[in-house]
């Protein structure tokens, strides 16, 4: 119990966004002192009390252009859709990727099966959006995030979208208060701006709970002042998703500038997710080299990154390299002759650029400094790299393709919030 | 803050189980007080010290048979297997099923990731029983389980295996030693012994970490003094298995009795490994129903009973419906047109025979009556009920596919052994 009572201490936090907005110490460097934000955007953040027991802290956001927007999105491929995500689909749809001018995002419920009743509201959110702007077509695209299963508080919150409008600016600390507003249980707001040749980018996303893709618990917002045609957009925004936000898995193949940015800029953003993770103290890169293809890498980088015993192995900062090994050989859906274990070699690579620490070489544990390990195991960051010694049998073992995924441990913390997070 | 110090306390339970062999009251309704037991068999548990730690608790397990048996083994799919994984299924292979006499398991150390060594210290143990045993010929299977990538101490092994085989014994005594011999986590033996008009069949499980098959952590001998084929043993037994142990699920389809007899006893072995299940305080049944294949069924079920989200509201007692559905709405590999949110119900059906309480009926949510849904968690058992309503559609949703999973929540207690187990 003394170890029981070790992991417990210092492992409070607070992860109810709308009771206490203080931000934790160690997650202030993620947060921008000062941002340069694409042109002719406006955005806010307003207190609507969606949650009864929110009495004062923004969630409702506003992000509006000047003029009408090119837009694109990828939404959850769950099967049971939110009433947001229909609606939203449905306006994108209809104005084919055009004349777009707002996104609306309340946080502290999901508006998710909610039945003819919760697409009503959703249609009605975009609705005073777009009558503040003096729009009659559909220009704004809905999202909701929070608790399943109960409907808006639409009053409230369609009493509050003129306020959100007249609250409109450009300013920092407008995007800030707006990147909060699109809270959960994250513990800091997650926002993030670039400024290239040309263009600038800024983005805000939200997420601290489940980082796998087919959970949706996701919502991210990307503006660009840089004139992008809609078709060419959304082809774009697909393929950065794909290797950041979607599954928070990255790979190492080489693609157009263009898409690179904003791969690049995606990528930043949802480690960002990943360092807010719901009760995570660890940040983990999993690298897993020399595959045959990239798929069967991704696969095995992914199942890594989802087993509960590396992650609380993680947690309890054991280099229990046995347990990498497992979720490596269980994986499914590799290409045969991926995974040889008299191939297959595992190491801890630290963040402070000192050198490698080798668990497995060829399928044979190494002796483990444990306490070097250890050492390593203290620090927040950390990577993994699986090292699957070639493609196929006979190919030499070099020039392999390689995955990598972002991720978190699993704490005490995590089964806390997530056992009492309705209440 | 609270509500995390309500669900740390109580948590407490002696999950070490060489340290501290007692068993929590809550499970000592799980241990037979007596059984009738498979003619011809002998056992014993014997205390070796496999652990420095352990230095009076049995961790050796010896089961000896009279005269040679048939003899059939389903071993893990992961691609690390263990030593002793490697040389029983060699073991096996040459015996072709026959001339079985004895199955030797040691607790505390997996010699799984061992080399070359670990392959001789497996093959070695297997030789010292058949020395006892006056046999030239491998006519011993040999299991281990504990950590990973550590040695066996096997002199110390070697050199007990003598006095394991004059401990040899055919009381109910002896058999609930030997169950006991093979834990480790677990924090009581499961045991369970049956006798029906003509053979007796009795067998005895470990395992109470991870329950999904591909983690392969359960070990599991069955005894039966009924004259089976060797050939028609393997079939039968994996017939069983896949029903039970493997991934803990079942379906509802009908077979032969003579597989009906093992399938169901092997249910009721494996689910004692669910009320075991490593920091659980519940256990929980799934059952899919009306589904157009039993696959899709299984699939719904098994991404349910492994959603952490699910396992922690079930932990917080919290009837977070909306977290299923979400499982049932992301599951991979389903028929398309299986989930359709229009005809998808959910509800939790009591174990004390009241009815039940939908949670959402055809896509709907009910209005939940918050206080019954609170008692009916209190229990530590639960049944949920997925309707997915039909077949294809106009199939009048009548008389479609079923599969239940047994499962159990995600405690804190889960975090705490698994983030220190190796220590």
């Amino acid at each position: 119990m003394a170890a029981f009572a070790r992991m417990v201490k210092g492992q409070v936090r607070n992860y109810s966004a709308p009771l206490d907005m203080a931000i934790p110490a160690s997650k202030q460097k993620y947060i921008p002192s000062s941002g340069s934000y694409p042109k002719g955007f406006l955005v806010s953040g307003t207190h609507v009390g969606v949650k009864a027991s929110n009495t004062k802290f923004p969630d409702l956001a506003l992000i509006s252009s000047e003029t009408p927007c090119s837009a694109a999105a990828v939404f959850t491929t769950n099967k049971f859709q939110a009433a947001p995500v229909q609606v939203s689909k449905k306006t994108l749809e209809s104005r084919q990727g055009q004349g777009i001018r707002s996104v609306v995002i309340n946080s502290g419920c999901a508006n998710a099966v909610t039945g003819k009743g919760g697409l009503e509201d959703a249609v009605n959110m975009g609705k005073k959006v777009d009558e503040c702007n003096g729009l009659s077509e559909p220009s704004t695209i809905v999202m909701s995030t929070g608790v399943i299963g109960q409907r808006l508080p639409i009053s409230k919150i369609l009493n509050k979208i003129p306020t959100a409008h007249e609250n409109l600016a450009s300013t920092h600390d407008a995007w800030l208060t707006t990147a909060r507003a699109i809270c959960t249980t994250d513990t800091f707001p997650k926002l993030l701006s670039r400024t290239f040749t040309l263009p600038s980018l800024a983005g805000m996303t939200k997420g601290a709970g489940m980082i796998h893709p087919n959970m949706a618990t996701l919502l991210g917002v990307l503006c660009t002042d840089a004139p992008i045609d809609p078709s060419a957009l959304q082809s774009l925004l697909k393929h950065a998703v794909s290797r950041s936000f979607n599954s928070i898995s990255v790979d190492g193949d080489t693609s157009t500038n263009d898409t690179d940015i904003l791969t690049s800029f995606a990528q930043s953003l949802s480690q960002l997710v990943v360092r807010d993770g719901e009760g995570a103290t660890k940040f983990v890169t999993v690298r897993v080299q020399n595959s045959p293809d990239y798929e069967s890498a991704r696969l095995i980088a992914s199942t890594i990154a989802r087993s509960p015993l590396v992650k609380t192995a993680l947690y309890g900062r054991d280099a229990n390299w046995g347990r990498i090994l497992c979720a490596i050989g269980y994986t499914q859906g590799v290409v045969p002759g991926t995974v040889v274990p008299e191939r297959t070699s595992v190491s801890f690579k630290p963040v402070d650029g000192s050198p490698v620490l080798k668990l497995l070489v060829n399928g044979e544990p190494e002796q483990v400094d444990e306490e070097r390990a250890s050492v390593i195991l203290q620090e927040e960051d950390l990577e993994i790299v699986v090292d699957l010694g070639g493609g196929e049998k006979g190919e030499e073992g070099l020039g392999g393709e390689e995955a990598v995924y972002w991720f978190c441990d699993f704490s005490h913390e995590y089964v806390t919030i997530n056992g009492d997070y309705r209440t």
